[in-house]
């Protein structure tokens, strides 16, 4: 470390990040080199041991959402140790673990930054979005975004819970799900696996709902006490009025009346999940009811670190596939096979 | 009053109720004389002095949610006098002034009932569904439901709050709308007149929101400090991220993603308006922000009772126009014509 900034800790010399980019849309990744330049007195520097990936990795090297900047390096599920800090950062020292998730900066001056909630902020950064991300050796992001990782989390594990798991974690605490409640989850897939985890671990009463009941077994021991095939016929109508809560983590074009009918008086389906086309939600199943319709997204730094917490001491962990980083092609074409159970995790 | 049953007061002995009637689907109404049967011993029977009309009372008519039974007596924004109560009526007298809206009745044993919440309950009895409404001399309802009217309303203007006034209401209180919101009122009408009103006495600032410009001045008068109209070019797009609130009263198909946008951050777009086609809203829009769209309905007896009082404490009043009873068909081509400005009033 031949330097420390004042009141910060570390090497702020800038050292090339070896890392694994797209250069054009659904491209194959392919080593890049680049110079993340001087380091920011807010910023740190985060040594990379185990990176996620996630759908919306696979959104932005496809340029799906029509956001993406190449050379594109993908990862916001990453794990890893502080390296460098700038002379800001007092809250985090070199050597610390720290995760770092979907997004990496935001104004600090807006009502929403000011009140705790910078992942409103409409001036936010993400990990991903013209910024390199965690598939490589290091990764950037102002310190506020590294969140500590307590220590009953091995690192593994980490890295699913910076994104997927907030993302469905978050709109439990936003939208104050009850413990009372009978919650259900559309899609146990990588967001869905730890969904039934999460809201049985509050308390709720969790249905999971999938296609075909290929994942019963599997839904069942991560919380479910009970399960929905849509390929049954009759069994969401059978359902009708049944839920106070659904969190839906599909990316099809469902039939959304039919989850909109299945909630109870005052109930909320929760969209998480980025279906290709506009949800179509006919307005009496919303008006009879009271019922509401709302997305819901990956939390601000402290939404983070209580998810953690909670996930920490209630065991709620991924189920994880692990690959070597230098595999990251064949990591991404499982996950892109639908054949992953449920989060695949690169590992430096 | 020849008899009394033990506990309730006033006539007990039915009379037949001289009514208007919808025979058929889209049909003109008709003098139709119908027989109430005996006075349950929950119900009351209120002479009607005044009813308003209400889209839902044309929709009813003609059908359009095929749940109409025929002769159909609309009417479901009632004023009148208690005639005859039934044996178990305690908290009503007769020659007492009251209200009946969309909901005449309700199961009183579900979670809903018991917690003082009968509008969503499922076994919910309609005023002029499978039941004749208050065009007429007369119309019966459970006590529980035939609400008292603060003396401070005069019977004219307190009919179109029995529907219209809590359809807007009901949701201000039910998804608790804060008085430092900013607002917004789409559509001017009916209930669009009514929700400026209701908002502004909120606290809240408010934006009235209509196709052109004609109803500007009015809006204004009625309590909106800013005014955009849909066919101006870029005006919605202008107002990103604008509203905590918007309240959406038409029943067109309309761009709803262009309201979402509109929402500021953990904003809610309510839907009290029954659009003929599905809402199409695009996930991301409510992802990025954490807002939400919800129903909105008519109140509980307990809401609608607030409702009234906070309307006669700061003034809310529908503007109305009047009609004779005997004038219904000349009223409700008047309110078809979509001239009315804004509440129409059959007056006995």
């Amino acid at each position: 470390m031949p330097f420390r900034g004042t009141g910060g800790l570390g090497d702020t010399e800038a050292m090339p990040i070896e890392a694994y980019a797209a250069h054009q849309p659904k491209s194959q990744l392919e080593p890049f080199r680049y110079d993340p330049g001087p380091l920011g007195p807010r910023e740190v520097e985060v040594r990379v041991t185990h990176c996620g990936i996630c759908h919306s990795d696979l959104a932005m090297i496809d340029n799906d959402w029509q956001i993406s900047a190449y050379p594109l390096v993908p990862g916001h599920e990453v794990v890893g140790t502080v390296t460098a800090a700038g002379p800001e950062i007092t809250h985090l020292k070199v050597g610390q673990r720290v995760g770092v998730g979907w997004q990496c900066g935001s104004c600090g001056e807006c009502e929403f930054c000011e009140s705790g909630q910078p992942a409103l902020c409409a001036q936010q950064r993400a990990t991903i979005v013209q910024h390199h991300g965690g598939w490589g050796s290091a990764v950037r992001t102002t310190g506020d975004f590294a969140i500590p990782i307590p220590d009953a989390i091995p690192s593994e594990f980490a890295g699913p819970l910076m994104c997927g798991g907030t993302t469905v974690f978050t709109p439990m605490m936003h939208y104050a799900v009850k413990p009372t409640a009978r919650a259900a989850v559309v899609g146990i897939g990588g967001l869905g696996h730890m969904a039934l985890q999460f809201l049985k671990a509050w308390g709720c009463d969790v249905t999971a709902i999938s296609s075909t009941h290929s994942k019963e077994a599997e839904a069942r021991k991560l919380g479910a006490s009970d399960f929905l095939a849509t390929k049954d016929e009759g069994a969401l109508a059978g359902a009708a009025n049944r839920f106070d809560f659904i969190i839906s983590t599909v990316s099809a074009d469902v039939d959304w009346n039919a989850y909109v009918n299945m909630l109870r008086p005052g109930g909320m389906l929760c969209i998480v999940g980025v279906p290709a086309s506009d949800l179509r939600i006919g307005a009496m199943g919303l008006i009879l009811f009271e019922r509401q319709v709302a997305g819901g997204r990956t939390g601000s730094p402290q939404d983070i670190a209580r998810m953690l917490d909670f996930a920490a001491r209630h065991k709620v962990r991924p189920m994880i596939e692990k690959f070597p980083m230098a595999d990251v092609n064949r990591a991404v074409a499982h996950l892109r096979s639908e054949k992953a159970r449920y989060r695949v995790v690169l590992e430096a």
